[in-house]
């Protein structure tokens, strides 16, 4: 008898993490948890093997749940990433008619990627957020009053949901990147990105700039920059970098030295290799 | 008879928008709009003088709606910034007893912000997210069973709720930034800020870091970097700087042309003093 591996997932079963999960390895056990930090905790404390959470989407940006946990939280590393195409469904009860809608519950995400549609086919019908797409399916199956709910194919199979209008997101391409969350990053295969954050103590001009020629003059790319607050106060900032190359490629791991010589703060969140193909 | 100037902000009555703006001109009239476009809608329309949105939260980060707003959906300027404490309440019926409180309502960034505390404190109660703390103690007012929100004595005072417990937020200083949106920005005053967004049509090493630089070289304090989405595709951004000094300030004045030339898109969202008291 195998083991099969245990994957942690932002659950409940239906969200388009549990898709990534499934599409990215079938054979696994997946087991949801309720928030980002829980899909961390399952993988620290050995519940789980792996975990998948999602960290940026094509129109809405960064996941701050997930930099945030990466930033202060966790000594989880980034494995692998994993891009799946978002399409959105508003999903209704077998019986229920277009007209009828008076409530439609989603995600504040994916409500806001469905405005311009919600806007123009129901713009009466009262927006109700929820803390998933897939407890957002789970509500309008038991509203009382006819409702819709945004969510995906698998959400729609799981709570007997029928599909009323399909790929409602307003613009394409919508795409999420997941990553895989372990105790340890990929080896080098060749074609792979870093994710760091660095800060500073002080606050002067130049310093943020200085750091990033470090990458520039040595052609290393970036691609990504980005802030979060380091919680200290308004104004405060921990910078994140994606850049290309893996943290043991020489040059990479030479330029990484002087930044850490340049930065009060720096924390490596993993080298993986770069996605290629959407999964 | 004098006329009153007309402030729009992102309502409900009750929310912190609200409570900025009525400590930023309390004769104003104040208008409720339901979303940061609404707000941006009614200045432009001329519904209202000037418009009131939060921009960045100390603990949770910026407002992607109102930097989407800003890059994408808005001719408004920036004006002004104000800064407000967040400090968050658990509000109950005037009857509710804290053993009895099954379920939690509020915006999720209350939600976030007050973790530790419901963690510690309301392990088993249900979280519902809501479209912005106000709406959330609208809900809880009206629920069959007996629950508590988040929000602040403003939205206690509005629905004829208790504060049950006070100060409930997980780490201080929470602070958030709003702006004043308007049709046209700030004079200068000697102690301005800028706030602009640029991108690139190509992507190669060392384009963002060589605007930057410019900035730098010329003594330019960053106070903010950020990148948002493109919304044409994973891995294409827009960034967004806040630099110290006003547009028309003959330095930075060269300094923008300068960056112009190096970008393919430029826009100024707006030279504001810069805060200097907690309002």
């Amino acid at each position: 008898m195998t083991t099969r591996k245990k994957i942690a997932y932002l659950g409940p079963p239906g969200t388009f993490s549990e898709e990534a999960a499934l599409k990215y390895d079938e054979k696994a056990q997946l087991l949801a948890f309720f928030t980002i930090p829980a899909v961390a905790s399952a993988v620290e404390t050995g519940i789980a093997d792996e975990g998948i959470v999602p960290i940026e989407n094509s129109l809405e940006g960064s996941v701050t749940d997930t930099l945030d946990l990466l930033i202060h939280d966790s000594r989880l590393l980034i494995n692998r990433e994993l891009v799946l195409p978002i399409d959105h469904h508003l999903l209704v009860k077998p019986d229920t008619e277009t007209i009828d809608i008076k409530v439609i519950y989603s995600h504040p995400q994916a409500l806001a990627q469905c405005r311009r549609f919600l806007e123009r086919c129901f713009p009466k019908a009262e927006m109700v957020a929820a803390l998933s797409t897939a407890a957002a399916v789970e509500q309008m199956m038991s509203s009382p009053v006819p409702a819709g709910a945004i969510g995906n194919n698998r959400a729609a199979m799981l709570y007997g949901a029928r599909p009323l209008a399909k790929n409602i997101q307003d613009r394409s391409p919508n795409v999420t990147r997941f990553v895989v969350l372990t105790l340890h990053d990929s080896p080098p295969t060749g074609n792979d990105k870093t994710s760091l954050c660095f800060s500073f103590s002080e606050d002067h001009p130049g310093l943020l700039t200085s750091v990033l020629q470090e990458f520039a003059e040595h052609d290393i790319n970036l691609s990504k920059v980005e802030s979060r607050p380091s919680k200290e106060g308004l104004g405060k900032y921990i910078f994140l970098v994606d850049v290309d190359g893996h943290r043991k490629d020489p040059l990479v791991g030479e330029v990484l030295g002087r930044v850490e010589q340049k930065t009060s703060l720096l924390k490596i969140f993993g080298s993986y290799p770069r996605y290629r193909h959407s999964i």
